[in-house]
Parts: C-alpha cells; structure tokens; sequence
C-alpha cells in the first residue's frame, strides 16, 4: 500500500533563508492524479533535548523566553547538533552550555519527527543520570537561561497546569516518566 | 524570577510567506545585556489532531506522503483549524475529510506548543469515541491519505519499531494509551 502514497520530485528549489533553517520548495507529482503542486521543506539539522537527572533524582530544567510564542517556557535542555557532532555529544554539550551539569550516564530514547508534514529534521531524546555541576552555564549571546531542578511531583504538576508544554520536552519526559492519568481531561476547552 | 527572562521587542518586520506559514523577524532586547538580536518567528494557525476511536476501539489512523521527510508516514488524522473555526470543530472537519468519519463522543486533552522556539501556535488534542464511516474521504488536492483501523497493540508496536514517530501524533496518543515502557531504551543509538 505505501507505494501508492509515495509522489515523484519534480524539481527543487531554494528557497529563504530563515536563520535557523533553509528553506526548499519541491515541485512534487501525486501518484495518481498527477497534478504537480509545491511543496514546503524547512530544512534543519536534527535536534537533541535530554532527561538530565543528578544523583537525588532531580530534574534539571531550564526556563528561557522563546520567541515563537513570546514569553519564557520551562522546558527539558537542548538544542541543536552542529556538523560533525554525534546527537549524544550534542547533547553533552548543551546540557553542559545551558546548565552547567556534566557527566552521568547516558542513555538513548529515541527519536521523534517534530512534523513530517513541513521539517525535515529529527529531534534526539536522552536520559542522564546522574549529572552534578561542573561549570558555570556558558549561554550563546542569544540566551538568556534560567535553571530549576526540580522534583518528578513539581515537573508533573507543571505538566497538568499546562505551564510545561513543549511538545519536544514532553516527547523525552513521557519516555522516562507517567505524565498524566490517561486519558488526560483537563478542565478547560475552547 | 520569569520577569528577568523577558526580552523586550524593539520591532518587527514582515519575512516571506511561506505557504503554509508567514515569516516574522523581530528584533528583541536582551534583558541583561541589552544586545539587540533578529529572532525568527514561523506564524501559523492553531493546528488539531485527534485519536479517534470505533465503538469496537479500532483507532482511525492515516498514513500520507509528507513532504518534509520525503517517505509515507503514520499519524493520527489532523490538520490546520481554518478562520473563525473552533479547535474542535476543525478537528471534526479533519477527520470527516481525511477517513470519512463521524460523529461519536468528542473530549478535549489539552494543547502542546509544537516548537515555542519558533513557532507561534499550538496543536489542540481531542479524544473522539463511537465514531463511525459517514461519507467517503474527500481529501484536498494536494492530499492522498490512506485510512488504517489499528488495535491497541498495532499501535504501540509501530511506536515501539519507529514506525509512528510524529512528535504530534505521539503527544495526542500518550494522553490516551501507554506508549512503551518507562524508561523506553530502544536498542539502536547514534
């Protein structure tokens, strides 16, 4: 059955560049009709973000300002892997940059598309445990990074009141953690 | 302590449009430093995703070409909430659109922010049980989705290989199931 799904590249093309990312336009034949339509890529090298554990079995998190949605979220450490990197020693090192833990023992969870429809790019999950401080936090210009560790009962309880809801964040920590009682009903809708 | 994370906007200038979405750069102020910085800002609208349930607890699932991975993937229906739509009713029209499926018991479980980094919006989950085939798919033209009923364990199975890795889809579906054991440590790493 999947053969039937897969279109045909036409052509590509390069699009803008946005900083973080580059973007491509495909030109794209569906298999049946054989219409062409254009089709967004944002490329992106792939992600990382990590489950940073220290030996009491805190969470170590982090608050930022994230200028998407424009005010500060409390989210898992991560970033992106810079060429040559390996997903693991991204990982290392950001936890390393944003937070200033190091060491422990690390272990992979996985890897998740953030959204197949539109990126290219994979984001990596890890668990480390046992991490304890080494350095002082060493954030890019661009940051400005807060650091909270934090007990499994107060990162579920941020959870249910929608403070923590980085998909991402909650992809690594629903690999390590119940989250919620399933299913999940909060209160409010819209 | 939020409030010494949050950067002031100097200004903001239109990017390009990228189909799906509208490029925004603004020039935020850091708090502390006062460097001015360009930051990027992907707009969209709200997008939905559901599990949807068969009164026999057959989950409607969908499989489509995704242009950002450039392969087949398997997902939770879903789309993007259009103007002056609630999330759920855009949900209902998704699934009606993508596998033909109706009515049934509709629960809202909450949103997540897919990426607060750079994007503005959220994705809303819903939980829809007792749903049954009303009509036939009527997918867009730049669709051709293919409806698969999974068990329970078909599902957890293809999260478990790789298969279902839509961060998305895996954010709705773990509200509602138990995804994998805690902690998941799939063999392969990188």
């Amino acid at each position: 059955m999947s053969e039937d799904l897969e279109w045909a590249r036409v052509s590509s093309e390069r699009g803008p560049d946005l900083m973080l990312f580059q973007v491509r336009y495909d030109t794209m034949q569906h298999p049946q009709s054989k219409d062409q339509l254009r089709r967004l890529v944002i490329e992106s090298v792939d992600w990382v973000n990590m489950v940073a554990l220290t030996s009491d079995d805190a969470l170590v998190m982090v608050r930022q300002h994230r200028f998407g949605v424009g005010y500060a979220t409390l989210e898992t450490p991560g970033g992106m892997v810079d060429a040559g990197e390996t997903s693991l020693q991204a990982a290392q090192r950001e936890l390393l940059e944003e937070t200033g833990y190091g060491g422990g023992r690390w272990r992979y969870l996985g890897a998740v598309e953030p959204n197949p429809a539109f990126h290219d790019h994979l984001c990596h999950h890890w668990l480390a445990e046992g991490v304890v401080p080494v350095q002082a936090p060493t954030p890019g210009q661009g940051e400005h990074i807060a650091v909270e560790l934090m007990s499994e009962s107060q990162m579920t309880a941020a959870v249910a009141s929608g403070e923590l809801k980085h998909a991402l964040a909650l992809s690594a920590l629903s690999r390590v953690y119940e989250l919620w009682p399933r299913p999940f009903l909060p209160a409010e809708s819209d």
